[in-house]
């Protein structure tokens, strides 16, 4: 997934955006013949996330550098645990040394914050949001799945999620009535695989979406009550759909739905209020 | 700035990966010919940042849409005020919705975060640094300076920054011998008008740097007294010189350093550590 | 769909291709102030398509013409019938004319053979494969989609499809073994919501992959007695499965089938075996 | 010519609407160090085309591969020959089959029909023309000389054909005015050493075009007659003139223009309506 | 030829070296609602290149800005005469200075030496080369035509050059010999129409070259005794061939080849050896 | 500096100007296995630059080709004197021989240049300005250092400079005024570090000016008399103001600049006046 031509882009415009001009302190004062080691350390305690990236940085910039992993995307490290060693020209390791630190500290803040909610999730599965920073959709979604949550859809063409706003621009005298012109154009018409989900505001439109046989209901900023009545009927009429619920899905939150008979919740969070995490580059120049 | 090539990039790659595939629930349930209205509104108290760029991902996208300004960059505004009004296709505004709001979550909650620690800074003045997410260094500087904050430099290429592996790269017997060997080299060397800002672990380098009337000092992670030190050589050698403090700067650690003699510093949690903020879209299709 | 980055780099790339030096015969010997009319017309019995892909071409020429649709993607017409009405600089639509013709000969070819497909395919549906012009997946699966067949997977990444090789390469005894193993790891890391088909050489396969509920099961160049047991077994166990064949699917083949319990059929000779139509311009002068 | 920046072009345009999510099957399944041997296989008689386009594939995605070539462009083979064998990481090699044999399918599917229509040709020259799949100008071109036949101008820059509409935008009271006044300009202006090929409707026409020595007539769409009264007029004014004959150019027809004195035909079917020839990938995991 | 796509992409590698950071001095002092009339100036004495260019520059930016066009590509101006006028904001003006002026001034400084060895020309027609500034080769080759000389070929791929160094790389005892076995491959396999220059050293060669009827000879580096020879051999034996002499080309040079029997002559000073000429802009805000 | 991302894209453009279509020469008559060794030879006087950029042109092309260094960037070297051995096939070496030339030629035109105007600049230090070939901002720039002078700011963004146009775009009574109202916004707004030159043009902006303590004075067009006055004024004010003086800066007005105070001046001749240097390139094929 990390080999994506839409990660190699990024690497570029990251390339690009420090380095139009180059690097002018090491350019004009680091010897072309200067050799070094940088260690990539763990500051605090994470989630490492990004690791493999970083080959695809330096081929990116065709220079030649030797990396050894001393650990792996997922594992959890303490501070002052060192994640990689890379050994070249003191130049090139000091010329990458922050889009490297740029990259992993926020993966890794993305993973860390993910292994959280999986880990208090109980048995409710925990999914990502397209609230991703622009650009950076393939990173983020990789990481959420590193620290152990999983991926909702990619973007807005490997899933049908028909929401409020598609219901209410399609035509019909009730809300019932135009979510069923709208869910019968679209299994007329989509990708003959493509998953349907539908986010539904009451019982009618429910009722309605249940017709279709959808891939997965959403229940977005309901009671507990409302998402009880909800899943009773969904369990009575198409027991195989997935029940996802949406809205203010904090860790507290989460806790609240166990037992309702939700499979899953969507959390922005991950990737909207994840800090970056703290990971710093120490070099060693070769004398 | 906002009209930089680089941003252009970005907003291509993020209008790529979220529809590549196109979307495919808009374009086979909402019919070519509804309309709609939609207003874009924050959901919390924050810094406006961001609109200016809207209408460069429609033109990217060459969507017509007609785009009425409600507020600006860097106005504070408050829960359910309506920043931005779109009256276009429904089909455009629904596809393009996501991606506005991405946008405009990540820079308004850079530029809130810089806001709070523009108004405590007293006397100092807050910097950013190149810790921003990649490929977003232009958005994110944008953002700080909007919040109120100074963008210290942008790149690799724009100013000289000297730093303690730069300094152990070079030749010499001693830690002063070598800075003065990279401080030669440089000013031989270095595009005219360049700033060069060196950053000091003791006294013997800071002797060294003031020697060459550097444009400014870097005093990073030093104690009060290191800094009083240090202040003190400054400003009776070179009183020119901008002295720089960096390394943990919270808010409470700026509130400290007031009135030691520090011109500037330089907070990467403004661009490390800002949580999105929320902002939503209401869209009204028109009948 | 047609508004993907995809299309729009490959429209450029045509553009590169045929114009990177110009039209040196239209810039020597036809006046810039001299304008035409020019109509698209059919020149067989066709299913139009790629119409709506005429005005990104001019576009991404920056170039101002006046676009009249006379017929629409998706229409069946005669030869002789005018799909566009083209006016602008005589140069510029002498300099567009071949790009716009091999775009809209390809599309509507493949629409043509698929109309033809979709309309003596019975219960069967009628499915395109990833055997698609490279460059051209978004095109050819538009055009299959506006002649009445339906789109399978987009690409590698909108839908999980274990193979025969895949299922090789997993670890176990047997060929069951191995399908468990490789199904197993799918099930707890794939995005969430992504479907899964199976293609199965055996009764063997088949059981094993009906454990995990797949979304589809995909028998693959079978006889007539393997697809009756492999359909008894599937709709035994898991009703709600799709059944889908693939293999030297002609229409006779796709006639036979009728009535086996298959669902769906993927036909690669809709992408890889239709002739282009053809699709002429002509040109007046305005004098 | 395959290492043209424009196949350059193509090749990323291929991986990046196959792969813009990864792989998502054999990310999830096939284990990082699983190696394997894949062969690729004619599953029909054809003639290959595409062998020495694969390396670059395999150097766009940075993937490092072994390739021993079992045969090679222009090669005649029948069902079953193995024409390349690859060893990488599985993962690797089914990730990329697809591409690879989506392009050979194509590019062989045209060199065979190229070859079979140069085979029957006699004395006169096949050309192709510009009626090509855009985007596939250089594979295209080098498919039909792989085959046999010759290639006609490669695009609008190098080489000027005034066809009937640059006449017919020129001034002048009468197409011979019109037809003077168009190739008196193109005479001045044009790059110097570039031919020129003038479409010529009728014997005014003609005659006016050979006052300017052209490179090459052509006769669209003429009788026998019409064409042996053209030829005549042009071996006795301009012997060295090449006589192009066009349009409706079937094999049959070609045969009947044996010995009428033209030079050449160009037969937009060598790549409008050649069907992709079957080639397939045989994938053994090494255990 | 101006709207090439290679000119496009060469306008926005212009604008992104110039702005990839914004314009710091306008964005920061300009009001955003100044605007203002701009003129582009001759300083000196020269032929205008590169006005029909200044509207693709503000189009790539997506800049509004009115063009009143006061000369014309070609024209003749002298110091102090307009020649184009420019109204819009005076940020979007004072950002794009430079760049337009950048173009102009090398433009017409390649069309300016171009007018002068073409009116010194005399019977000769004056030729180009492929010496032109890596990534212009498009704007340096139109300004010579603007000039009043000729465009030889553009690129390695729109005409045969056979020299020095080809012969030498053919198989053979001879010169001769290797001569006819370069030129027999190509007669056999490049595109039809292509026309076909030899270079040559000797009479022997001449001699061989000749029987493959060339489109033209390239006389190189020969003294008028050795150019006098060849002209007898060709004229005796195809007369119809082009001869072009090369090498040293001063425009004394071309005077003394009057009369020898030449046709062209290139000249690469054309292009490798123009300084800019000055033209500047004067802008009036409006008050 | 060499590696930035402007200098690939304008090495990828390079290629793609001369290679689109292939090299249709060396590929119809040179052996795919005929090999070669070919030196790159100065032909007059001359200061090396450009010889680092040879290997990126191979690396863009993926070509493999072995580089001996026998001069380096800087190096003022004789006619004949090799300096540059490649070693690679025939066919790579012929189809890259041009593009390699092109840049050699016209860097080593800059550095030759400068490297006179450095040598008879006394006490001034000479710099360039950003009067550059569009699209050769990086490689002028460079080639300028290379020969000795130093270079003013890159683009629009790393430095305010001040200019006229500015100040009469801003609001006030009087030219000082107006010159208060943009130095005070730009002074509160602009990147902190950031240094600012202003332009002046009589007494009372000067005066204005230095209140702000800017980096830098620019003196354009000024009499000696002005200047000398000017400088009087700065010195006694503002002591470590950096004085450049513009316009018309011939090596003789320079030498007549000696002693009058002025610290630099900007020379647009660098790069725009400079006559490229010749070099070619010696092809021995082995056998």
């Amino acid at each position: 997934m990390l080999d994506s031509p839409l990660v190699r882009t990024l690497i570029r415009l990251s390339i690009e955006e420090d380095l139009a001009l180059g690097d002018v302190t090491s350019e004009n004062c680091v010897a072309e013949d200067s050799f070094a080691t940088a260690d990539v350390i763990a500051r605090e305690s994470l989630v490492v996330c990004g690791l493999s990236l970083v080959p695809w940085i330096f081929l990116e910039r065709d220079i030649p550098v030797e990396i050894e992993f001393l650990s792996e995307d997922g594992a959890q490290v303490e501070a002052g645990e060192s994640l990689l060693r890379l050994r070249g020209a003191s130049r090139d390791l000091l010329s990458t040394e922050r889009i490297i630190l740029n990259f992993l500290q926020r993966m890794s803040g993305v993973a860390t914050v993910s292994r959280r909610y999986a880990g208090e999730s109980g048995d409710l599965t925990v999914l990502d949001t397209r609230k991703t920073i622009p650009g950076w959709r393939v990173l983020d979604k990789y990481a959420v799945s590193v620290g152990g949550c999983r991926n909702h859809r990619f973007g807005l063409g490997d899933m049908i999620l028909v929401k409020n706003n598609h219901v209410d621009a399609a035509k019909g005298a009730s809300r019932g009535e135009r979510m069923r012109a709208a869910l019968s154009e679209i299994s007329r018409r989509k990708p003959f695989f493509l998953p349907v989900e539908v986010e539904v505001r009451d019982q009618e439109e429910l009722q309605v979406a249940l017709e279709f046989s959808p891939t997965a209901v959403l229940l977005d900023n309901m009671s507990d009550d409302e998402i009880l009545a909800s899943v009773k009927l969904i369990k009575s009429t198409r027991p195989q759909t997935v029940i996802e619920a949406s809205g203010g899905m904090t860790r507290e939150r989460i806790q609240s739905l166990q037992g309702l008979g939700v499979d899953a919740v969507s959390v922005g969070a991950l990737t909207t209020r994840s800090p970056n995490v703290d990971i710093s580059m120490r070099l060693e120049i070769e004398q």
